[in-house]
């Protein structure tokens, strides 16, 4: 199968009768062939979620048919819907452009950048931010764009906007905030038009906020966790996309937890983005359906 | 929702186009509410499955008409098909009917008698066949029919036809060996017409045979594991519909690797188990998908 | 070996050299066989723990001569030591002797009882107390005495010292609440000499309190948890003893939370409960050093 | 805590009275500090284990003859022993010298060096051996010496004396095999003074041999594992040191499985190498004592 004809739609609605036979028949009427299809009613909240992946190669149409098409339908039952080709029109991918923000922990930047090169991440590493210069060397090894923008108490409004200025030029899709230790104001979550996965190194709702290994360790549990979540105003409250945990045991000293936790980061970090970037995750209230 | 008016649908064909709108358009067309579906492509193999679940409640036809309307699809893509509604048209529940066959062992049929009483499993256990009459006792805590067929190298023909009998005079859908230490023959497999679940106390294809954490233990493995697969004529040869492992060390001796292994082979074949009575798993080749 | 002579020595103390060499001299001087030994430091707490499990068949002294010795040294070393002997000196077994408080739920019960009949839990299960009628008959299967104490608002102090009454005549060393939905006064937990632990259904510290898997779903977690821990005065903040996690997803309702949920209470428990009853673990401060 | 004067000392031997508190005695006489200690026997072998950490930071003689008694009891008893100072009498650290091996697949290797720049892994990595020139680039900035041996039917005795002389050359005492798509020869195995670690990607005794990813797939199994191992002359049957699993269900491909076998084998090995630096692994038979 040749990947360059696919597309994804991604919808939420109000539950109703003839939901998915409608969208069915839209695009089987034009042409495209259904590939792959999941869906997942929310009965408490009322709400319909589905995922449809088809194949464009045979449209009796053209794009723009089916998109009014696929519009009329979303219309007829107030659907919030999201259509991406991996191609254009023109055969040219396309990638959603992310932006990584660091600091100076390289743990989680080495495994994207290494997940990407191996073919993993369906994206466009476009530029890494970071607050201190450290991981430049790194960047440089992957040949990726790094900008450093430092942070301070009394530079944060400007250096903010900075940074959105420095999205905005990039065109970037996705920040992902791997192991970034600085916390984004809620101006900056409402400016930014994308969106932005943090990985918090607790199985959150525990250990919120600062050094949760500490807390971790302090509180003697015998399993640590990592989340990987969309980032929000309110810090480390944000939809959880994945979360993992590792075993641990009276043994392990803080540092132990830190280490252990490194790879519990890379990992519950990487799965998320995967998902985000495959068009798999749709967010409602505080929560998430991954489809995979 | 009433539960009462739901209905599944299991399908697989080679694949084809237009396979999942022509279904979808069937079922709507009938008035039948599509609540869940979800489908796999093979691609090595070509091949097609698909679970839909959907409420007749409001059909705009009968049963009867839906099912040949149904059925012409089928036959127009060479689908095997089979649908099952969860309860009769007179509103009477449409259980599967299962025997659970034993030797001494009660680990597996206490689980699967409790999970059952707990509301997980939707069947009928409508018998226990044993080769030895220790577990009657529990049997009868449960107030299930208990049979005792002994065997030995002498008699299996005729014992084999006994439990056959047995299976038939009680309807019987589904035999759960649950650590019946006795090997079925390939006649017995070929001549009940219903599905046979094992459950294999070792991670397949490791293990094979008797005396499985034996040959772990052995072996010195870090991970032990156990294995639910539809039995075949050849032992542990079947499809696999479920696994798991836990881990163990040089500390355990092979008491310990037993007392790990229960609570996994309870898990593992409860688990195969309630995904079978749940029209969840497809068979074939050698393989299984399992929509979950 | 006989299992009949070993003895398992538990120690802890602030960290001071020659610890681990003057008790395995005294031990060894005596003519006790050290079998297994474990140890740990907790660094930031400068405490030393150590387990030494033992066997004095070929004793050149007495169990009380050695006695003396071990309180010499601990004594010396300003030690808390515990030393228990699998059998009395007249070969009669010393096992401990439990009291599970339950309610209506009966799957851990099942599960302690089963276990137990298993021979993986070494204990007297010697009463089953709960607020409800309704489990009498589970006990009754295993042969276990049963009481009732109903508990409302208004009886709650006459309830305790009815059930501290209980405990004291029937002579227990552990209670195991196994999903007892009522709390323990703080009152009650310093009165009773033994052991208290607790099974929480949520992965401690998240979801304090009443209802954690609705408190899970609500928060669209993708790990539920279940903790076992000693009871102390404050609710669900005692040293933990056990965890485990399984993956859930946007598909699970909270119904479907629940049912996962009783797998790992069972286990959960179950590990804590045979750790504790091997004289695996030691309290200190709000933690455990669980040697396994 | 000095961690440079810490020493380790591992023991096997057959099990015997009088075994631990000898040791003991030993140690603490000589002024030696015992920080840990585990032991471990195995009852079917008739065998003893033990790992003693000890700080001789206030020997009351010096390491020399600290190390002739411990070779005094080491004879008596009949003990194999090794025993390894973190560091030098003069101060300098006495690290493991390692050599990787690898073909083309860079995620092990990354892996491995960015564990040893993060402090995981107490070694010297000192040279990476390769039959192709790819990863040369990831040698570089790392800083590691890097040498191509080509491998071919015809050369293949030349080659092996070729990599052994530079084993030599750099003082190897570790070579970990990751991903390294050639097989050694017994020779090579036997001819080796130091240890050889491999990462076999499947859950051994599952899938010996070629394309193991490939036979899960065809199997339908529902796990795929990993495991490090000792390599001996036998092709993936040396003993394991260190397995573990990933979920995968029938919507894995190949690919899928390669892309998920990754983060295990990554883990997997670096688990076993971390636990091989810090002499935490007995080997005997075909098994290991992995004291953890």
């Amino acid at each position: 199968m040749d990947p360059s004809t696919l597309a994804t739609l991604l919808i939420s609605c109000a539950d109703r009768r003839g939901l998915v036979a409608g969208l069915a028949q839209v695009l089987s009427g034009h042409g495209a062939n259904i590939l792959d299809s999941d869906q997942h009613t929310d009965r408490d909240a009322g709400q319909f979620f589905q995922r449809i992946v088809f194949d464009v190669a045979e449209l009796n149409t053209d794009r723009g048919t089916l998109e009014r098409a696929i519009e009329e339908v979303a219309t007829r039952f107030t659907m919030a819907c999201r259509l991406s080709y991996r191609c254009g029109s023109d055969g040219s991918p396309n990638k959603k452009r992310v932006a990584i923000f660091v600091s100076k922990y390289n743990h989680c930047l080495y495994d994207l950048l290494l997940r990407h090169q191996a073919g993993e991440l369906d994206c466009d590493i476009s530029l890494i931010v970071s607050n201190h210069p450290d991981l430049e060397v790194v960047a440089r090894q992957f040949g990726v764009p790094f900008r450093v923008q430092s942070k301070s108490r009394d530079n944060k409004v400007e250096a903010e906007q900075h940074e959105l200025d420095l999205l905005r030029e990039f065109a970037i899709d996705l920040v992902v905030l791997a192991r970034y230790m600085q916390i984004l104001s809620d101006d900056f979550v409402r400016k930014f038009a994308g969106d932005i996965i943090n990985i918090h190194h607790s199985f959150l709702p525990s250990f919120i906020g600062g050094r949760p290994y500490h807390q971790a360790h302090e509180r003697g549990v015998k399993l640590i966790g990592a989340t990987a979540h969309y980032a929000t105003a309110d810090l480390d409250e944000g939809p959880i996309i994945e979360q993992d945990v590792v075993r641990c045991s009276h043994r392990d000293e803080v540092e132990d937890l830190v280490r252990k936790g490194r790879d519990l980061e890379k990992i519950v970090l990487a799965r998320a983005v995967r998902c985000h970037l495959d068009d798999r995750v749709l967010r409602y209230g505080n929560k998430t359906v991954v489809f995979d």
